[in-house]
């Protein structure tokens, strides 16, 4: 029996439009459908990640065992002829018994991208966060820095989460603006629930001048999601990269 | 009474998985159900091109008569807040009385993509047509020229035109590609049905090897459709610009 882990790219927005979007648990279906008719097996599969609706990721990491005869350059696209085409399962490898997707990950990057424009563009709604106000990338640029480091995130997370600890360590976060496109990327160790959205709502309103940037560490040490900024949608975020 | 021009671009490929695609009749009903909430009002809405469901638009042009007293500056802001956000209209002006959307267009131009990549990113596939085979960009480069001019491009359009002549005139056809992309640019004076489809099916043939560069001539010469390629996908068809 091998640990199998394969590496996947969604588009996250589904049938948009209907209420039926695609999230981490009706990936994990349509996966693990497409995993039994292949290898006729039914295992367990790991996430390196929660996924909420509508969020996209441009590196997904699953683990599952299987004794499978089909070689593991041929998986990907046995897998694929099952799935759908917002699906795709980019490489499979065998790797060490011990391996999970998720408690072997040792930082993530997300990116989050934002729209600025007045009317945005019809090809865009399910695939940028639209903020139709002026933004000074200034003041955003001022701003990242704060987060940077370990803190107690408390300010920047969702009701739901399940965490033993709120701390968590950003290693880097920036934030790029080309015409009315902004592009935030940060990695962490971990995230707390909605918190990559929360940073980006923040910063986004540290852009329209309805947060100071100086206010940042204050909201950050105060713990209280209601002094953080809005927590901008889901549209906009992308998981880029997982580090073992 | 004005006759109003509007530009709009749109994201053809609607709600995908699902039969309901949005094509030029759908957009129509929708835009009519626009105008109406806004202006009060039911013109006749003419369009510059017909246009199949999955195909995309970039510029699309409609004009119609309204007696409407809302500014034209705010008319595309009032339209869209009536309209689906894959549907947007950027201008709207007063334009002369005989201005017709369709008639008079002195020419079009439409890019087409394709990707080459074995595995499609789930991103692309109403946007792109997917052609996962090895491409000699050089074979469709020497081809572009011969579809350059005035010709009976009969062998170049499906079944249910209703033309009065299969002649067009080509102003200008470029390919180029980069990574796995291909991007075909043509100018035409008007287009027979499914022109730009099949010339770009063809052209990608070419790129394959299953058609000859220096064959084309004789293809477009004999007038039969059978001898030309591929109709490649709706998705990959792009209205870029129309000129009057």
């Amino acid at each position: 029996m091998q640990n199998i882990m394969i590496h996947l790219q969604f588009d996250g927005s589904g049938f948009h439009g209907f209420q039926r979007q695609i999230n981490a648990l009706t990936i994990e279906e349509v996966l693990l459908g497409a995993i039994k008719k292949i290898t006729g097996e039914s295992p367990v599969l790991t996430g390196c990640s929660r996924t909420d609706s509508g969020v996209h990721a441009l590196d997904y990491v699953r683990n599952f065992r299987s004794n499978t005869k089909v070689p593991m350059d041929k998986l990907p696209f046995a897998l694929n002829t099952k799935l759908p085409s917002s699906i795709r399962v980019f490489s499979a490898q065998a790797v060490k018994e011990d391996f999970h997707a998720r408690f072997s990950a040792k930082s993530k990057t997300y990116i989050y991208k934002a729209s600025t424009a007045k009317i945005l563009s019809p090809f865009l709604p399910d695939y940028v966060y639209h903020f139709p106000y002026e933004i000074n990338i200034e003041s955003i640029k001022k701003a990242v820095g704060f987060f940077v480091g370990m803190h107690d995130f408390s300010a920047f997370m969702s009701a739901g989460g399940s965490q033993k600890t709120t701390v968590r360590e950003v290693y880097h976060l920036t934030a790029e603006m080309a015409d009315n496109n902004i592009i935030f990327e940060i990695t962490a160790n971990a995230y707390l629930y909605n918190m990559v959205r929360i940073i980006a709502g923040t910063l986004l309103q540290v852009g329209s001048g309805k947060i100071a940037a100086e206010d940042i560490p204050s909201i950050i040490a105060g713990g209280k999601r209601k002094n953080a900024g809005i927590t901008a949608g889901a549209e906009g975020l992308y998981l880029k990269e997982i580090i073992y």
